[in-house]
């Protein structure tokens, strides 16, 4: 029987977040398997309300678990490794990763009381994993978190390049800058096969920039200001938070960090020893009796989370410390599309205040974490590989960054989750689609996407809630009235109270109904459900969710 | 007793929306007073899911009504004219608008059954509508809708001129062109005591550009193309569908427009007579007979909405039509802030079929309908007036607009909703706060944004909701066990099925309670509904809302 090489994304194609991609080899339907990235996306209002996660579900794995050998986590962003500590226990297979990526995964799994040591800590290239017929190598890449790592996956089939997250960057501030040379190096020792790319910014058509080039208009802007400055970024962004700190200090200012993930990384970079030299900070108690010119806050919360730092200083005092006229707040970062509306409530509470805001201002304050369009192609031709698979992406960038690897001639597929591809022969085949989705991690549960949990409360969010009960006895006769309990829906109809319309209409359908239709739950479930629709339809305009509760009461 | 002029936003004035603006003149407290504009706002899940529109809660007028003496119209945006039709009946005074402005009014009137006749046709300056101690008139400006008009309103007090939504466009395809001299000649005419005036786009740096700075570029883009073409930009933006339409005539290519409002949009200017020499365009039937290279479609939805024609057609079949490999999608349009996310849902289905998708590229397709901040200083120096309040912006234009204008040496105030100030003197003055809000039509019912209606809804929908029906007798015994049913919330706890194991805590309870609890229904509730979100804490880890119904039967 033939070996063969397959490709299974199974979160992360076709979407920005939630990566997880599976590599195989082996004969058909018998390859060994190992999973690279476990990450999360995030839940919002209009189609996951009260989710605290989303997690890929990853069914399909753990239907062959037996097959499946290791799990590579290429960075420590939450879209690549946040899934670790919820999915692991249902996988339980070794996980490898560098020092400062497992250092947070090992604080993900001492929370949840997992066994730190199923994390081993891997070097860089030429370091090697070997797992079943896989070589693994981490190459160094610059991204916006320290240690971000391609995997350089070898198989007998080929070679594979694994990009992970990754910008051309010759001066990061923190941690390794690119070197083409590791890359024509790579290609040079063995042909690359296949090369799984990052398509985040493949829309953006000029070459990046470094994370060097914002420090000194950082630098400026804070030296220049006379209040207090408060500056919010991603907290895993340890470079960011660097070039901030030492803009503070050069500007006689004390450094407070506010929000937990913040102290968390900057704890961590520190511990994993790829952080040295930050600037001494101060406690928010502290910071308190500093004068304000003289302080400067560096807070979580970019993208307007309504319980970080940024959102509750926008409201009022927090943590002893309140802002005020004079006073400037940085955006030293983006918002990611559909945190728009979040990210403006805050600035307008903040212009409320007084307080001068900076947003990126295109690109002085911020720059990004990913290969823009020139960088890929930089990359393609670094490389030459035999075949280009776009990923982390929406459809939308998957396709384009498909359409230039065809330019430049080379085999490209557009593959989404789900879609497993043999990349055995000269051009990706498609294989077989497997069931894949998304899990919802609710308080302490885990619910399918598909199971009508949230479903159930889209529907009492855009259409409110009726509760309807009544009371029969064992001669299907009603023991007192209909009662009606409405709840997200106006009290006041066209006539009258809404509930007291409501349990009149019930109360005389009751009454005229038929023992056949009274004995039966399901049709007189049905009915009620029917005339109370009909009723807040005719009183209010909407229909409502309906639960019926019918009692029946036996002699005893 | 002295006479006083004042100003009162109850809309629009700290948010982007709901424009409605008070203007009164009299002795403090008896001013008589007109009303400008009745607009409305749109919902989002986030905070008002389920909502169908949102109004200005207008009761500060209502409580004065025997003051109020007239309503003027600037444009035909649904934020300027949306909640004429809901709030009318409230108010019931004559209301003043411009031709097309009206047309769409009664359109509205005769929707809601109310007297068209009610709205008054009035030609742009020097016609003028006087009512009580104001002599009102329109003066045409250039926006992205027909007949905008700025009101030059005049009183014992002085001149203000209200600059409505505007841009400076000096060949806007459709409707009159900006002119400098109507606003030279007013200011010649009598000095302007106060300017209100449009800040939506104060923070844009360059000069703004004509509608018809975009017209070859769509006619090239849609030339060059060999697919069916789609459009969609906002229906009331009758320039660009004209500008949309001619393009695809130079093409070869019939026009089909779709969804409603594009139609009906279409239909009022033609018959106001704003529009004229429209191509004739083909029903979506016979479209369906038209080669594709030889046919554009119009369409609504530029702004993700889900049922809109743009939506529908991004998920498959709609009216007839199909979009495949090789049409082309162009939105000419921007997205505003709040609905990337649903824009993006579009672009990503179209990616799937293969289409390919054309945004308002750097501008090359779609231009802004307000003026940019050197367009606002133009008109600032045009009419020099004593003092500027910045109005249709949020918190953060109008701090930035007055920033400005107090740069320039004008007198400015930063009034937001429900700020009553003085316009007397030299410079505005604050004398009395007002309370303003928000109504929500739901459905066919009007409720406060207070009523706890919707916050309801956000928590079953944050939450989950767990209903409890309890029986007792009138000696305070249970007929039958505690029942549950629980509604947007995991089935599954950790011990087993959720409602089974709140069931088992509550009876418990039950069988242990004392007559003293049980006899008293809001101490019962309280306790059942206690359990109820500890049980669901340990098992799930939420907390849900819980509505207990205690039902008592009483001997007969």
């Amino acid at each position: 029987m033939t070996n063969r090489l397959i490709y299974l994304p199974l979160g992360g194609a076709g979407e920005i977040g939630m990566n997880a991609y599976v590599y195989g080899y082996g004969p058909a339907g018998k390859e060994r398997l190992i999973l690279v990235d476990m990450g999360v996306t995030f839940p919002d209002m209009d189609t996951t309300p009260g989710v605290d996660l989303i997690l890929p579900d990853m069914a399909w794995l753990e239907d062959n678990l037996d097959r499946l050998d290791a799990i590579f986590i290429t960075h420590a962003h939450e879209d690549h490794i946040g899934a670790l500590g919820h999915l692991w226990p249902r996988l339980q297979k070794p996980v490898y990763a560098r020092r400062f990526t497992a250092t947070i995964g090992r604080l993900k799994f001492e929370e949840q009381g997992l066994p730190v040591e199923a994390i081993n800590i891997v070097a860089p290239r030429p370091e090697t994993v070997e797992v079943g017929p896989f070589k693994v190598q981490f190459v160094p890449v610059s991204h916006s978190i320290p240690e971000s790592a391609a995997l350089l996956i070898d198989t007998p089939a080929g070679r594979i390049v694994h990009s992970g997250d990754f910008k051309l960057d010759h001066n990061p501030v923190v941690g390794e800058a690119w070197d083409d040379a590791r890359f024509t190096e790579i290609a040079a020792e063995r042909p690359v096969k296949a090369l799984m790319c990052d398509s985040t910014n493949v829309f953006s058509l000029h070459a990046g920039r470094s994370e060097s080039s914002i420090r000194e208009p950082i630098r400026e802007l804070i030296a220049g200001h006379g209040g207090m400055v408060v500056a919010t970024t991603f907290a895993s962004n340890v470079a960011r938070l660097k070039t901030l700190a030492e803009a503070a200090r050069a500007a006689d200012r004390s450094v407070c960090l506010m929000g937990r993930a913040m102290k968390r990384m900057v704890t961590a970079a520190e511990q994993s020893g790829v952080l040295t030299g930050f600037p001494r900070t101060v406690s928010p108690e502290d910071a308190a009796d500093i004068p304000r010119g003289n302080l400067m806050l560096i807070v979580t919360g970019s993208q307007g989370e309504r319980r970080a730092a940024s959102a509750q200083l926008s409201r009022g005092k927090y943590l002893g410390m309140e802002l005020k006229q004079g006073d400037l707040f940085l955006f030293s970062s983006k918002t990611i599309p559909g945190n728009e509306r979040e990210v403006l409530r805050i600035v307008n509470n903040l212009s409320e205040r007084g307080v001068d805001v900076m947003d990126d201002g295109g690109g002085k304050y911020h720059v990004s974490g990913h290969a823009n369009r020139p960088d890929l192609e930089h990359v393609h031709r670094l490389l030459l590989p035999d075949m280009l698979i776009p990923m982390h992406g929406e459809h939308r960038h998957l396709r384009e960054h498909a359409r230039i690897g065809a330019e430049a001639g080379i085999a490209t597929a557009i593959v989404t989750n789900g879609m497993m591809v043999d990349l055995t022969g000269e051009a990706p085949v498609t294989v077989e689609h497997v069931e894949t989705g998304r899990l919802y991690l609710d308080g302490t549960s885990i619910v399918g996407a598909l199971d009508g949990v949230i479903r159930d409360r889209i529907r009492m969010a855009l259409n409110g809630h009726v509760m309807v009960t009544v009371i029969l006895d064992d001669d299907n006769e009603t023991l007192g009235d209909a009662w009606v309990e409405i709840m997200g829906l106006s009290e006041k109809g066209r006539s009258g109270p809404l509930a007291e319309t409501m349990e009149g209409e019930l109360n005389d359908f009751i009454d005229g109904a038929g023992r056949k239709i009274l004995r039966d739950d399901d049709k007189l479930d049905e009915a009620l459900r029917r005339i109370v629709r009909q009723v807040a339809m005719e009183e209010i305009g909407k229909k409502p969710e309906v639960t019926v509760v019918v009692s029946r009461l036996m002699a005893e």
